[in-house]
C-alpha cells in the first residue's frame, strides 16, 4: 500500500534481540535473576545515581546537542582530544550512523559469523552485503578476517574485542598488526564495549589520527548504565565530524549526559565493578566445572558455558533455565550456539543459579537424549 | 580520505539548531531566562519526577525494546490500539526513521518555507528533494500545500499543527479536508508536537487505519520532558510496524519510559501546565502590546513577536536580548524572520524579560536605524 523505499521493502521484520520484558510477558512471570543481556547488575556508580536523581527535575530542558561537557571529560579521561570523540544513543545508535555514512547499497562488509547481530542489522538496513568468516576456537580470527578483507576489499570490517557472545579476546598487538595490513578501502570497526573488563594486553593502541580504525565504547557495561543509552566513538577528526551530518543532534538524554560525567569521574567505582565481575566470573567457571561443563575464559562481563553437545541442546538448557526464572541468552549460530551465555550476577543471582542449574541441566540432558536417540 | 557513501558526501555540516549551552559557552555566562527552545519551563509532572528518581538506580537494565507498557498506556490514553503507536527518541528520531522508510534519492517532499528544519535535515540526509511553498499571513497554507502536492505528487508532505515557529494553526476540519484530496502517492506527516496547547477545533480527526496520514506527538512540550527524548507516532498498522525494520530497538532510555507513563497518568498536571502556558502567553502578548509590537496569537507554548521591521532588525533585537541573558530564538527565513520567538516562562522569567525588553528594543531600533538609513 505504501510507496516504501525499495531498499526498505527488502528489510526483514526481525529484531536483533528479544528483551527480557517480552519473555516475562509471555511467561506471565518475572525473572528472579536477570543475567542474560550482559548488563551490569552491580548498578551505576552511587555518585552517578545521585547526579541523575538530582537532575531529573531539570529534564524539561533538552540536553546539550554538542555533548560538550561529556566529551571534555571523556577527552581528559582517555587522553584524546575532544574533536576525536562522538557521542550517541549507545554503540547501537553510533554503529547505525557509521554504516549510513560509509555503506552504500551493494558495498561489502566483513564480519565473523555469529558476531554482533545489531551491527549486521544496520549493514543490511543500508543495503550492505555481509561477508562472514567463521570463528576459530571460539575466537574471532584475525587471520581469516584479514584474508577475507584483502580478498574482498570491504568498506568496513567489524571486530569486537573482547568478543560478544563468546567473551574471548585477541591481543592488542595482534590487532595493531592487523590494522597495518588493511587495504586502503577498508575501515576497521573496533567494538570495545567490554574493554574495561579485559586484561591490559587486550587493549589496542590506536593513534587517534589513524583513519583506518574507529573504536566504539559504552556506558552500558562497566559503567552500569545500559538503560541510559550512552555510547561513544573514538576516531580521526574527519570521520568523527561526519557524525554531525547524520546524527539525531538532540537524541541524547540530558540525565544520561550528567550521569555519564559523574560515572567517569568515579574511577574507584569502575575498579570495584571490575573486581566484582571477576569474582562473579570465577563463580560461573566453578559452576560449570562442578556440573562437568567447560566454561570459556572470558575477558568480558559474561561467560559462555559450553553445554557439551550442540545448539539444540543449549536451547533446551536455556529453556529450562528460563522456566526456572533465570534470564540468560545464547549465541545465535553454530558452533558457538552450543553454549549458554551467562552474565555476571549478584550474590543472590548466583545462589539462585546454583540452586536450579543442576536440575535444569539434568532435565535438558534427558530431553535432548530422548529427542536425539 | 574516506570512502564515504556518495550521498553522505553531499550533506551539509550544518546543524538544525544551536543549543543554549553553546551560546552560554561563547558568552562565558549562563542565561538568566531560558525561553528560547519551546521547552516547558514548568517542568515534568511531580509524579513523573518521583517515578524517574526512583528508577535511576535500576538504570543498569536496558529499557524494554518494545516499549510495551508505554505503548499500552498511550493506547488507553489516546483510545487507539497499541499496534498503531511507535515510540522513538523524540519526534526528531521518529521523523528520521520515517524519511528513511519512505524517501529514496531524488524523491520529492513538500513542506512550507521556514517550517521545521530538523524534518528538512532528514529529508536532505536521505537524498530527498525539498519543495517548499510560502507561509501566508504567518500560517502554513493548506491551499498552497495541496496545490503543490497535487502538482508534484511527493512521497511526503509535512504540516505542523500548531505550527512552529509561528504558533499559528489550521482548523482540524480543514486538515481533514486536505487529507481527502491528497494524491495516492503522498503521505501526510502531521506534526502535532504542540497539540495539547491548541484549541479543540485545531485537533484533526484521523481514522488510525487511514494510510494517508501519520501523526507525531511528544513528551517534550506539554509533558515537560524534552531532556528525556520521548516521541510517538500514530498511524496505520503497516506503517507503524515498518519502524521495527529501521529503528534503534534499544534506543529508548529506561527512565524515560517510566517517566512518560507516570506523566501520562497525571492528567491534572497537563491541565495545570496548559493553564500556566496560557497565562504566560497572555503576559507575552501584553509585553508586545506595551512595547508597541504585534504578537501573533499562538496555539503553542511560545509566541512569535513581530519586531515591526525585517529579519535584520529581529536579529538585532534577539542579540540585545541574548546580551541581557535572555535566551530566545527566531524563525530562520523571511518574512517570518521579522519575529522573535519567545517560549512560555516562569514568573521570574517574565520579570526579567519585562525588565530588559524595552531597553533591548530601543538599542536594537537605534542600531537598525543607524545601519539602514
Amino acid at each position: 500500500m505504501f510507496n516504501f523505499n525499495p531498499l526498505f521493502e527488502t528489510l526483514p521484520q526481525s529484531v536483533p534481540f528479544v528483551g527480557p520484558e517480552a519473555l516475562e510477558r509471555k511467561r506471565h512471570r518475572a525473572f528472579a535473576a536477570r543475567i542474560g543481556a550482559n548488563e551490569n547488575v552491580f548498578g551505576p556508580s552511587p555518585k552517578a545515581i545521585e547526579a541523575m536523581q538530582n537532575s531529573v527535575s531539570g529534564s524539561w530542558q533538552y540536553g546539550d546537542p554538542e555533548n560538550y561537557e561529556l566529551r571534555e571529560v571523556l577527552a581528559e579521561s582517555l587522553d584524546v582530544p575532544a574533536a576525536h570523540i562522538a557521542i550517541g544513543e549507545g554503540i547501537d545508535g553510533l554503529l547505525g550512523y557509521l554504516v549510513r555514512m560509509i555503506v552504500k547499497q551493494g558495498d561489502k562488509v566483513v564480519t565473523s559469523h555469529g558476531a554482533y547481530p545489531t551491527f549486521n542489522y544496520h549493514v543490511i538496513g543500508y543495503g550492505g552485503n555481509l561477508i562472514t568468516v567463521p570463528y576459530v576456537d571460539d575466537h574471532e580470527n584475525l587471520e581469516l578476517l584479514l584474508e577475507k578483507t584483502i580478498e574482498t576489499k570491504p568498506a568496513l570490517v567489524y571486530l569486537a574485542n573482547p568478543d560478544n557472545p563468546m567473551g574471548t579476546w585477541n591481543l592488542g598487538k595482534s590487532i595493531e598488526n592487523f590494522v597495518k595490513q588493511l587495504p586502503i578501502e577498508t575501515l576497521l570497526v573496533l567494538d570495545e564495549a567490554y574493554i574495561e573488563f579485559a586484561p591490559t594486553d587486550a587493549i589496542t593502541k590506536v593513534d587517534v589520527n589513524d583513519p583506518r580504525v574507529i573504536r566504539f565504547r559504552t556506558f552500558s557495561k562497566a559503567h552500569g548504565m545500559a538503560g541510559m543509552r550512552i555510547g561513544y566513538a573514538i576516531g580521526c577528526e574527519e570521520l568523527i565530524r561526519g557524525f554531525n551530518r547524520v546524527r539525531n543532534h538532540f537524541g541524547m538524554c540530558r540525565i544520561s549526559q550528567i550521569g555519564a560525567i559523574a560515572s567517569l569521574l568515579d574511577t574507584d567505582n569502575i575498579a570495584d565493578v571490575i573486581r566484582k565481575a571477576d569474582e562473579s566470573k570465577g563463580r560461573i567457571y566453578r559452576l560449570a566445572e562442578s556440573n562437568n561443563l567447560k566454561a570459556i575464559p572470558s575477558a568480558a562481563n559474561f561467560v559462555a558455558v559450553d553445554g557439551g553437545y550442540d545448539g539444540q541442546f543449549a536451547r533446551m538448557l536455556l529453556e529450562e533455565l528460563i522456566q526456572r526464572d533465570i534470564f540468560v541468552r545464547m549465541p545465535f549460530v553454530a558452533p558457538q550456539d552450543r553454549c549458554v551465555r551467562i552474565s555476571v550476577g549478584t550474590q543472590q543471582d548466583h545462589v539462585l543459579l546454583e540452586e536450579v542449574f543442576p536440575e535444569a541441566l539434568s532435565v535438558a540432558t534427558q530431553k535432548y537424549l530422548d529427542a536425539t536417540t
